[in-house]
């Protein structure tokens, strides 16, 4: 079945709306109360060009929390567990954030615009609120608000030759994750290697909503010769490379997840001097060790249709068969020629464990576990 | 145009999610990050069986931020400026809350279900975040969780007497705003005379996520004799009827407001001595006087179509024309003959107030001002 969005003021249009409009997009989804591009058509072709080309993406949802003012960057530590000492200003940082009780709310990533200005660039929650009630709670002096910014992504292996000839050739000498501020045709941006996929790539960090269109147009006009495209953050890419989806993978109220359980073991700073939120409630659960892991899935039979919301992950036969995990996406995968996803299983799950099944709307199907990323 | 929205795991179904599909639900939006229907295919028919007859709406999307411990009533007035003290089990409150400058940020009803279990049931914020938040970092023996609750809304003149077929008699003496606990079949629910529409109605908030389509059926089934069919939450007759949307009239980020410019005055207790997030901020507020007040409109001309985003409140001629405040959602009024609206005005605009006018995808329409509710 497919379904219809109605296109209203309760939920907020980006900057690149119209501009998506004009060049076909078909469907949407919201992220951060904010439609964002779902496909514009012909996903595979979407895929190809991610994977052999090059895809711009209206990324504008993926909103900023801003933290300006002389405790900015005591605000920034408090919130993750990852030690930011040596984080340099032009560096961003991937900060998985826990709440109280060490349990992820958002895993964005850090901007050190200055010495008291960060962005946390966030996945689909409300991080604003959480940063401001911490900020004004413990009385420090900083300002946190959403600021006028949103990111168009250039993704894939071309991406490179687009954004340098927007911008000029230092940006490939920009490290992963690390960025700078610049303009385009009088346009502010900040340009930074970063996006949701791993195929390479850039975001254009649009510090003016109203040149979204003009920022659209430039980047297509000036990535025609290389073969650009619209579309969106693409799930099959993202399960191939075992990327994370907030929402999908992990929600604070309905799939609770700490950062052990999602590898991230070595962002998280038990040990050092400095204070931050869930710090003790990680201390316990690291004593305790991890009750899940994070797990690749490849699933038996003819390709599938993705999943509509997550699966329980069972072993045993029809007669006995016990949870042993969740199963959060899956689906087919043209390039590996077979059936992937991701999820969590039990710590004493084995990687070669046998009589696992998930149930999809295709009906049963065999699944053994797998490492990530798959490809 | 139209456009599709994809089912995906990153956005949560709610609980009836099946039934309504059954139901041939046609379009869908996302509030609190999980799916909610938007119409079943004939807009028309929906909203006259909410004016006239019997409605049945799933709200699930309405999630609950529950509130449990001995200091679950403190934490409770902690988030907002109204004055709880004379608040009962089984009454509910419509409570505003503001962050500490004072700006609305959800505004939710407040249930509270004993003396150390309140829930709020939320607008499309994250405020389970920002009540989790302020919880730990006062050091209050609460804990903050969103519980497996899930209202299903039934709404509409007859929405008494389906509710009493299905529940009891007692549910015609409920007041507005209370509620009770119950079960129906083995269903486990709170009953509550509420919901976002001005027609009269009740609100099943189901205790038990499996039992989505069990409930749905039901009240499918009991209501058939009165006409009973599926809805949704229906901008028009909320715009007739002057109800707030948090999202479409207030947004932290994008449309701050102040609870005063919602005329919320009588619900703001500033001079009782109990302290609460954004006091200092709102006696501020208070002082200098609102800067805007909500407004109804009145749009010339021919039937329009909804608005996509907010639209600036115009006024004077094209060569000379100044914002006076925002429109933030409009529609065409079958029922009156009108295109009506609300929105936000400088608080100088008097009613009286000529030359307004606002840029439609229609064109250029000229409006004047109006007192709410239209209708």
């Amino acid at each position: 079945m497919s379904y219809q969005i109605h296109i209203g003021p309760n939920i907020r249009k980006s900057p690149y709306f119209d501009a998506t409009v004009a060049d076909g997009v078909r469907s949407f989804s919201v992220y951060n109360h904010m439609f964002i591009p779902g496909n514009f058509g012909d996903p595979d072709a979407e895929y190809d060009r991610l994977l052999n080309g090059v895809a711009m993406w209206d990324v504008a949802a993926q909103r900023q929390v801003e933290m300006a003012g002389p405790d900015a960057g005591r605000l920034a530590q408090l919130l993750t567990p990852r030690n930011l000492n040596a984080t340099k200003v032009g560096q961003g940082r991937y900060v998985p954030i826990c709440d109280h009780d060490g349990m992820l709310i958002n895993d964005p990533v850090l901007l050190k615009l200055s010495e008291d200005r960060y962005w946390l660039s966030i996945a689909d929650s409300d991080l604003v609120l959480w940063a401001g009630a911490i900020a004004k709670e413990r009385g420090l002096d900083v300002t946190v608000s959403e600021p006028d910014v949103s990111p168009l992504a250039i993704q894939g292996p071309k991406a490179a030759d687009v954004t340098a000839a927007l911008i000029g050739d230092w940006i490939r000498d920009l490290r992963y994750f690390w960025f700078r501020e610049t303009e385009l045709d009088g346009i502010p941006l900040v340009v930074a290697r970063s996006g949701w996929s791993k195929q390479g790539g850039y975001e254009l960090y649009l510090m003016d909503g109203s040149r979204g269109s003009a920022l659209w147009d430039k980047v297509k006009r000036v990535g025609a010769s290389f073969g650009i495209g619209p579309g969106a953050p693409n799930d099959i890419e993202r399960l191939e490379s075992g990327l994370i989806s907030y929402g999908a993978d992990i929600r604070r109220q309905t799939l609770p997840t700490d950062p052990f359980e999602m590898g991230f073991d070595a962002m998280i700073d038990l040990d050092g001097s400095h204070d931050f939120i869930g710090k003790d409630a990680l201390k316990s659960i690291r004593d305790r060790g991890p009750r899940r892991r994070r797990v690749g899935v490849v699933i038996d039979g003819t390709p599938i249709s993705g999943n509509e919301h997550p699966l329980p992950l069972m072993q045993g036969t029809s007669d006995q068969a016990e949870q042993v995990g969740i199963v959060s996406e899956v689906a087919h995968s043209r390039r590996l020629g077979k059936n992937i996803g991701v999820g969590l299983a039990q710590v004493e799950l084995a990687d070669t464990a046998s009589d696992l099944f998930v149930d999809l709307a295709e009906g049963r199907r065999k699944i053994v576990l797998s490492t990530l990323p798959f490809a």
